[in-house]
C-alpha cells in the first residue's frame, strides 16, 4: 500500500520532501556534457546525494518523453538506481476514456513500476478508475494546480457556489472512500485555497508542488497543507534543488538545498502542529 | 497550416473520416502473432488498405506508450509509413505547467512530427500555449468527451448557468482568435450538446470521437458537428473499423467499413447541408 509505506518513510527520515527530477540538457552542469551519458550521470549523482533527505522522487514524464526512445531508456535506468527507501512518482498527468486509461495505467504501473502517479480529472471517473484499481499504488488527482492557468477553469464557481477545484477534491474524497489509494495535487502557490481544501478533506494525502522555483510561500503551504498531526502532505521542489549549482559541486549543493528545505519544513511543523517530527524521539 | 491542409484533403478525398490506430496485441488478428513484428504489420496493412477513405489517422498514444520502448519504436515506424496525403494526429491528451508542456509539445511536434495533437484544458492557458505556438500544427482541446465520466465535471454549471464544457469551448474560441490553429474535441455520443456547441462556435474545427464502438448516433453527430457548409469536423472511428475482422481479410474488411462509414457521413451531409461533397464537381 503506497500511502502507509510513504508515511512510514516520512517518519523514518523525518522528512516530507519530494525532489523532482526534471532533467533538461540545457540546465544540467555544462561540464557533464562531455560525459558519455550526462543525464543519467546527473540523475544518479543527485539521487545518491539527496536520498537521506528525500522520501520520494518525482519524475516529470514530459522531460523524458521529449527525448524520444533515449528518454524512456533514461527513465528506465533511473528507476533501476532508485534506493529501496524512497517512493517514485510518475508526474504524468494522464487521463483518457477507460479503454485508453487502462493502457496508461499499464505504462506506469506495469511496464515501469512507479509507486504512484499524477492524473487529470477532466474526463471524470472512468478515466481514473483504471489507475485506482492498482490498490498497492498511489494516485494523485490534480485538484488545484500551481500555475497561472489554474484561474481559467479550476476557479470557476460550480454548484452551491463552490469552485471547481473544491468539487474535484470532494469527488476525490468520495472515490477514496471506495479505493483508499487516492491523493490530491494542491499547488503550494495558493495558500488560502490550500487551507480551504485541507479543512474540507482533513485526512486526504496531498502532493504539493510549487514551493521551489514557482515561488509558493513555504510557511503557509506547510502549515495549511499538512494534517493536524503535521503529516499527510508531500512537498515537491525540482529546479530550485537540482539546478542550484551548475559547477562540479552540483550534487553537494543540491544536498545542501534539500537538507535545508527539509529542515525548514520540519521547523514550520514544530511551531504550528501538534506533532511535528522535531517533537518525536 | 494544419486546418487549411486538412480541409484541402477532405475536399480531395471527399471524406471527413479519421481512423484511430489503437493497436492492441489482444485484438489484432491472431494469425499475425506468428509474424516477426505483428503490430507494425497490422498498422501497415490497415493504412495501405484504408488511405483512400481516411483523411487522417489518429494514434492513441496510450496504446503505444504502454508497450515501453518497443511501443515508441512502433510509433516511429508507423509515422514513417504514413502516406503524404493524410494528416496524423497524436491523441495524447497532454497538459502540464508551461515549463513541462513545452517539453510535451516538443515530443509530439519535434521529436515525432505529428500534424496535430489532443490536449487537456484543466490546467488552463499556460498549459496549452506551448502547443498553440507551433503555428503550422493543429491543437484539439478536449471540450466534451465521449465517455460516461464527462458527467462528473464537464456538465457542471459554471458562471451564467453555462456548463463547463461550453465555457471551455468559449475559451478555445477566444484563444483561437489569437493563434488560429485550435480545434475542439466533441464526443459524438452527445448529440444535443454537439448542436449546442456548434451553434456557439460556428466555425471552430471539431474532432468527433465516439461514433464507432462507443455507440454515438452518426446521423445526429454529423448533422450537428459539421458547419453550415458541411465541413469543419473530422469523425473518428477506431475499433469498429480496424478490428472489424480478425481473419486474413482484416485489411479488406477494414477498408469496406471505412468506405461505408465515409459514404454514410457524405450521405447525411448531402441530405442535411447546403454543400455536401456529393453536391460538388
Amino acid at each position: 500500500m503506497y500511502f502507509p509505506r510513504l508515511d512510514e518513510l516520512c517518519k523514518q527520515k523525518k522528512s516530507l520532501l519530494c525532489i523532482g527530477l526534471d532533467i533538461d540538457m540545457e540546465r544540467i552542469p555544462p561540464f557533464l556534457l562531455t560525459e558519455l551519458d550526462p543525464l543519467f550521470h546527473f540523475n544518479r549523482e543527485i539521487v545518491e546525494a539527496t536520498q537521506d533527505c528525500a522520501v520520494a522522487y518525482k519524475l516529470n514524464i514530459a522531460f523524458y518523453e521529449s527525448l524520444g526512445i533515449p528518454g524512456w531508456d533514461l527513465l528506465e535506468r533511473t528507476l533501476a538506481i532508485m534506493p529501496a527507501n524512497v517512493m517514485v512518482i510518475a508526474d504524468a498527468k494522464r487521463g483518457d476514456i477507460g479503454n485508453s486509461s487502462r493502457k496508461y495505467a499499464e505504462t506506469f504501473f506495469k511496464t515501469y513500476r512507479f509507486d504512484a502517479i499524477t492524473v487529470n480529472p477532466y474526463m471524470g471517473f472512468d478515466a481514473l478508475q483504471p489507475f485506482f484499481e492498482y490498490e498497492d499504488r498511489g494516485v494523485y488527482v490534480l485538484g488545484l494546480t500551481s500555475n497561472s492557468g489554474a484561474l481559467d477553469f479550476q476557479y470557476l464557481k460550480v454548484e452551491d457556489d463552490v469552485p471547481l477545484y473544491l468539487k474535484v477534491a470532494e469527488k476525490v474524497m468520495e472515490w477514496n472512500f471506495v479505493y483508499g489509494n487516492l491523493g490530491l495535487v494542491v499547488g503550494g502557490t495558493h495558500a488560502n485555497e490550500v487551507q480551504e481544501i485541507r479543512s474540507m478533506a482533513p485526512q486526504l494525502p496531498f502532493l504539493v508542488p510549487g514551493i521551489g522555483a514557482q515561488g509558493g510561500n513555504l510557511e503557509f503551504a506547510v502549515k495549511y497543507a499538512t494534517s493536524e498531526e503535521g503529516r499527510g502532505a508531500l512537498f515537491n521542489a525540482s529546479r530550485s534543488i537540482i539546478y542550484a549549482s551548475t559547477g562540479h559541486d552540483f550534487a553537494e549543493v543540491a544536498h545542501e538545498r534539500a537538507r535545508h528545505l527539509k529542515e525548514q519544513i520540519n521547523l514550520i511543523l514544530s511551531i504550528n502542529k501538534n506533532f511535528g517530527f522535531l517533537d518525536e524521539n
